[in-house]
């Protein structure tokens, strides 16, 4: 899992290198730098800038006027990367461990999150979360979720992916009672064999409206025998979504995404889990995906490519073998999920391989 | 192929353990029901009951409030299901054997179509169903169809996914002329070797208006030597389709789609087909879903998954090994599709799992 | 690679044969007649004419009028296909041997693109052309793009899903510089061992825009050993896009996009190439497909299908044994992209199998 933080010290741990070729390629990582230049509500999108366009008679000064303009904001967007913002969503929750069972206590509520710099949306998070906390157990293990509801409106959470007894599939009307404001519902199973990989917790009441606003998380299941192609150096979850909080991955919009690290020659995971509404064709430059897991289940033969549609509710976990170094793009290919003409936005990130 | 009435036939044969897990959920099928409560006109969407919300100031009393009352919609429309409608689409269609010769006879005329309790669409339909009848036949059969026009503007039909002769690919001015109003069209060709699986028979003139108000229906070719995978207690068709009828399974709208039922450990086939203008990532719970067949050819490698997305104009034919005793929601995951603040709608049903 | 007066000489060459099925199906290439028909703004979309609906008390002679009516406008379409518009997309840029190097100049500027006979849009262009001129290279080879940017916004290229060095993958602020109107940039870069198959050559700033209005085009890296199943006669490449120039083909829309031709019993390949906003899920008729890789990767077990859903970003290599003869309709499947009310349109094409 990577936060802000990491990123920065994964960073600055490779420094030298990186910053040479960033330096080259005008690309400056700001960091702290990015809230003040962007937040404080001052650059909130109803007040973005008019793009400049080259007038009906236009001169090769009005023009580059114009060119220049519309650089200068794509610009100040990338250098701004990785922009800080409050709040972290997918956040590793430590469980506690009674009598065996591991114990995850989740508390479902209403918050203002920060999705880009100085963008505050209304949201619905799990521990004050969007995406929920991450959640990673083992196969076999016992577990227990403790539901608190501190909406107001009636909640539930289904357990997507997870082969689990009826009672626990967490749809209201189905097979348990909603979970009404104030009151506390517990989950509990035992994770089943080869019931593994990369599977997500989510409302599954009101559930547009809920999943849309956050209520929404990744739940993985460790095998006890992982495959030999699964030992990498850092294991990421990446959680698309859309809608009302625009476009996100892992609950923010570019700038204020995180990037994903690696050295030279490390293999690295990444768990793609699609919440929203609509596909994502994620593309990654510079090196090839390969795709090992579909919906936590191993494909019998991994398939390799650049581009990788997830759909609504589907997960895929590719490895990337980081073996060209430099800082790369690595964004939704619908593009207007990516950039306008004020620079990049929502679905981007960047893969950066040090040297 | 499932009709409400199997399923009631077949949910009575177990009802038993079913009724007992059911009640244990609070969900219970109540069927005659449902037109009772959602019928007559009383509920059509204009005239959805606003749902409630939390006012401004809130307090525990009105929170529940507006709780319950949303609770109240949700709880009301899965009671219902499966609910009764007018009309049942997917019939399977007995063929007319002539002189070694398959017959089907199809006749195209607008209808008034009952996607939900109470609520009716217009529509076009082969034979007055909405999808049409599903026609069988076998590798290597001779097959005649005649396609009578009822309809007040030309058409003509493509056996979408079969390999035939040009004449017979059902495309008016590459192929063939328009079938006229009052005219009738003939189809005759022998089911091409190795040409067999999911596949479908729908207009091909005007289509995007033709094949959305629901001139479409499966056309499925049983192999002369099955594999051992495709041994099954039930072969379900799922054909989706949206746009001017709503988001439909096999031409209903929940709570009016019919749910799937099997036994414990049982296996089941399901042949998705998309008739639509949309993708739709079909999510089955607390069961994987292993897909065997594309477009009717078997894929070298069946893989597993929960949520399976299926562009217009593909199929997919899976088997659910039912393992796992309950009822279990199964819709598609663009959650706009299946669930709103009224409760579930649109692309819903459900895999009842008897013990 | 096919442009319309390759097809009218393949055409021409198995004329007899062809003609007679075309006849039989009341169907007519007129070529040269089509802007005759259609041109000369006297058929744009804004003046199309008003689709005759039967009125509400219909008899059997104004049912018939309307139908008629309906149907002489898409039989009108078919017969314009494929209809001569100016400039063609997608020709193979012969490059300059420069000590080695294979050298490609590019040019962007605004031009003015014939969609479909008689309706102008505005476009973004290489060379004049939508998309950009085919750019085939070999595993191994040095290559230099020299961009010369007449545009009245900066631009940059990215080669999309090619595994170049860092500061060759044309992202501006990460790896180079915005190319400002009136510059020029070069690329230059060795083809990697194994990166071979279906790439891209496309702008990455102000994508959405840039990328929308025509500034991409397909990079073929041929690889220095062929496999087997790569033996074909032809070598198609299909470029979908949608947006702002609608649905389009190779920059073209029906009735003007160019038909694929082949001989009984030859095979093609295909080279499906997304560069749009929005799944197309191709459906060919007659014939099923076989995919081989995709993003240019070779598929571990290549699988056979009739309807191909290619996403954003995404490419996909199939071969089509050409063993059923005739004209087959060859269109995206989501029928809107296809078809309306006035006939077909859009992401429509034929491929012609000649006896």
């Amino acid at each position: 899992m990577i936060t802000p933080a990491d990123t920065l010290e994964a960073l600055a741990q490779t420094s030298t290198s990186r910053r040479s070729f960033l330096r080259t390629a005008g690309f400056t990582a700001v960091g702290a730098g990015a809230l003040a230049a962007c937040g404080k509500g001052g650059n909130a999108p109803s007040e973005q800038p008019t793009v400049p366009v080259a007038p009906p008679v236009a001169t090769p000064a009005t023009i580059k006027a114009a060119a220049d303009a519309m650089d200068a904001m794509h610009e100040k967007g990338l250098k701004s990367f990785p922009a800080k913002t409050a709040g972290l969503g997918n956040q590793l929750l430590a469980p506690t461990v009674v009598a065996g069972v591991k114990v995850f206590d989740l508390t479902a509520r209403e918050i203002q999150w920060e999705v880009s710099p100085g963008l505050l949306v209304k949201a619905m998070a799990y521990n004050g979360q969007v995406p929920g906390p991450q959640i990673r157990v083992r196969e076999g293990d016992r577990v227990r979720v403790n539901l608190r509801n501190e909406l107001t409106q009636s909640t539930a959470i289904h357990f997507h992916g997870m082969e689990l007894p009826n009672d626990m599939d967490g749809v209201p009307f189905i097979t348990q009672a909603p979970v009404k404001p104030g009151d506390t519902f517990t989950y509990e199973f035992t994770i089943p064999d080869g019931n593994v990989g990369s599977n997500m917790y989510h409302s599954h009441h009101n559930s547009a409206t809920q999943v849309g606003m956050g209520l929404l998380g990744a739940f993985i299941v460790e095998p006890k025998q992982p495959r030999p192609i699964e030992k990498v150096s850092e294991d990421y979850v990446m959680i698309l979504n859309d809608g009302m909080q625009g476009y996100t991955l892992n609950g923010k919009s570019f700038p204020a995404t995180a990037p994903l690290t690696a050295k030279l020659s490390q293999k690295i995971r990444i768990r793609f889990m699609n919440e929203g509404m609509m596909i994502h064709p994620m593309h990654l430059h510079g090196m090839h995906m390969t795709v090992i897991d579909k919906d936590g289940w191993p494909l019998p033969y991994p398939f390799r490519c650049d581009t990788l549609n997830i759909a609504p509710g589907e997960r895929y976990d590719v490895i990337v073998n980081c073996n060209n170094p430099g800082t790369w793009a690595f964004h939704c290919h619908i593009l207007p999920h990516a950039e306008s003409e004020h620079g990049m936005l929502g679905m981007v990130t960047a893969l950066v391989v040090a040297k």
